[in-house]
């Protein structure tokens, strides 16, 4: 029986990541010198729909790194000489604070309870932190921030860099680059392709920092440093040799979705959405985890299905259906089901019937 | 036409690597979770295989990275308070001393010629470092530094962690890793394989160097500190969501290299390897760069071809053979010729009338 992976990700591949691969393989993308004009190509072709896609602005700097867990580590090198701020309501946002804790910084956090959003209008940032950290999508636990709370904190903290996670809300949410510094994702979310690559947005005020922290004889990390990152990325080349397959395989699948119109696919996302809540409000047992309606992200669905997880879960896959149990304390008890572009809406409507 | 890749790497892909990303895609292989059992069965698989194939001592532990750049860089945080020490004669060891550097330690380093070996006797390495980096196979000029040089310097500054980069020489090198505590290579070489994995084999001493700096507050890097990687890969696992594809095709080129014998893909190796220098000593004016016969790399085959190049690559590509370029500031001058268990003698005997 064929599968589908409704799993926060990896996940279900993106339906032409065959292809592609092929494509890659008959044309020796796997073979080709990372310094050659061929790769300059790829890097340009990818760059730049990515940009479209997600409608970031020109000035900002795409670099290709290997995990957005990568990404948290070098933006702390990057951007914090001693101290950083971060809003932690889950486990990955708990992953970036702990990062810069481990870089020997100083890291303050302001929690909220795992499923809830913050409150916004209390938590008060103090000891001006050099860099603040926001998880737009908490993938251990289904909450999304609304991105207007973010660019508030921006405004009321311009000399801050602000750096946003959109691990698992990405290529969906419509950030607005020019209201943050900095954001990040890795492409075996939401781009349904193979893991083992991470991208990382960046404005001038992060490189800005970094070349301070360098003059200062901070160590900002050794080949993926921003300043070496951005030379390279100005010539289309990376600095040491990358995953090129993968760097191909995103150009291609944002080529795709940028063909589809993104504005459709945001579109299906929300119905998607929108019919699982539904469901999942109306259903006897199986509840939504956030129960805050406007803190309920859109590409993560947590469930809470209690001691009867494991016999949902298997009810699901014998109709070939794989969705992620919780994260770390909520492993047993919990549901996670994905909706990314590659989801598509008649395998959401068979979730619906096997469970109703 | 067919195009063959001769290049240092990137290079031609091991010839079943189609049918073994096909595999892995029918398998599901991209969708699964990491920390699933399939998962862990994958790591177990690839990591039993390369012990098995490079001979690894079953205490030596198996790291996977995204590419030997990263290597260096985690080894420098791991095992490095103050001091490393750097025997460079090429762009690569150069790179692994820069990094030290970066990261804000005492880098210091011995110097031979480009296209030459070291005189060890007279290499005197004072202040005791914590670290000694050697750099067996110099991809960017073709010297192979004799393995016994490699255990003297050991022997005679036991108490420095030996690294040791064996980038272009894996799996064709016969390592006795009793000898050193740490070594490191990439995919995309010897293995044929698609970028974006590197491999980091350490022993407990650079586990017990890594708990040392910790306990003393010095920063070890945040998810790829040895600790970390130590207790994910004692449990089949990776700190962050790895190049799970990248992992297992590793794993499957190992079993077909150890089903088809290591004496004999090295036998190969050294054949082919005389084949080309043999032409090329003969050759009125296409030179073996590394004179001196005891130094030259079997696996990397730099050719100083003057002024002609530019023709001579083209001549090769025009009979769908490519080759790398120098290195460097020999980029315009020099042609590298890798020597890789996927290579074939026919090919080899191709480039050779062609030249002839």
């Amino acid at each position: 029986m064929k599968k589908v992976f409704f799993t926060p990700g990896p996940t279900e591949l993106y339906p032409e990541v065959r292809e592609y691969i092929e494509q890659a393989l008959d044309d020796n993308v796997c073979s080709i010198n990372h310094r050659s004009r061929e790769f300059m190509d790829i890097y340009k072709f990818t760059a730049g729909n990515l940009k479209q896609l997600m409608n970031i602005p020109d000035n900002y700097n795409i670099f290709f790194l290997s995990s957005a867990t990568e990404c948290m580590d070098r933006i702390i090198q990057n951007t914090v000489e001693k101290r950083s701020f971060h809003f932690v309501n889950g486990a990955f946002a708990e992953r970036f604070y702990k990062t810069s804790v481990e870089l020997n910084k100083e890291a303050e956090k302001a929690e909220a309870e795992y499923g809830k959003s913050f409150d916004f209008d209390n938590i008060r940032i103090e000891n001006d932190p050099e860099l603040i950290c926001i998880t737009q999508n908490e993938t251990s636990t289904g909450v999304a921030i609304d991105t207007a709370e973010i660019y508030k904190i921006k405004k009321k903290h311009p000399e801050s860099i602000m750096a946003v996670d959109i691990v698992t809300s990405s290529p969906f949410v419509d950030l607005d680059y020019d209201q943050i510094d900095c954001a990040f994702f890795s492409v075996q979310k939401g781009f349904g392709l193979p893991a083992g690559l991470g991208v990382l947005i960046v404005n001038n005020r992060c490189m800005e920092k970094a070349r301070y922290l360098k003059s200062k004889n901070v160590s900002t990390g050794s080949y993926h440093n921003f300043i070496s990152l951005f030379e390279n990325a100005e010539k289309f080349q990376t600095t040491e040799t990358p995953n090129v397959l993968g760097i191909y395989l995103l150009g291609k699948v944002c080529e795709s979705l940028n063909k589809y119109g993104v504005d459709k696919m945001r579109n299906d996302t929300l119905k998607k959405s929108e019919m699982l809540y539904e469901f999942f409000d109306g259903h006897p047992f199986l509840k939504p985890f956030v129960s805050n309606w406007s803190d309920r992200s859109k590409t993560i669905i947590e469930i809470n299905a209690g001691s009867r997880q494991t016999e949902i879960k298997k009810k699901l896959a014998d109709a070939g259906i794989i969705v992620g149990s919780g994260y770390g304390k909520l492993k047993d008890t919990h549901i996670r089901i994905a909706n990314f572009p590659m989801h598509k809406k008649e395998d959401v409507k068979k979730i619906i019937e096997i469970l109703s």
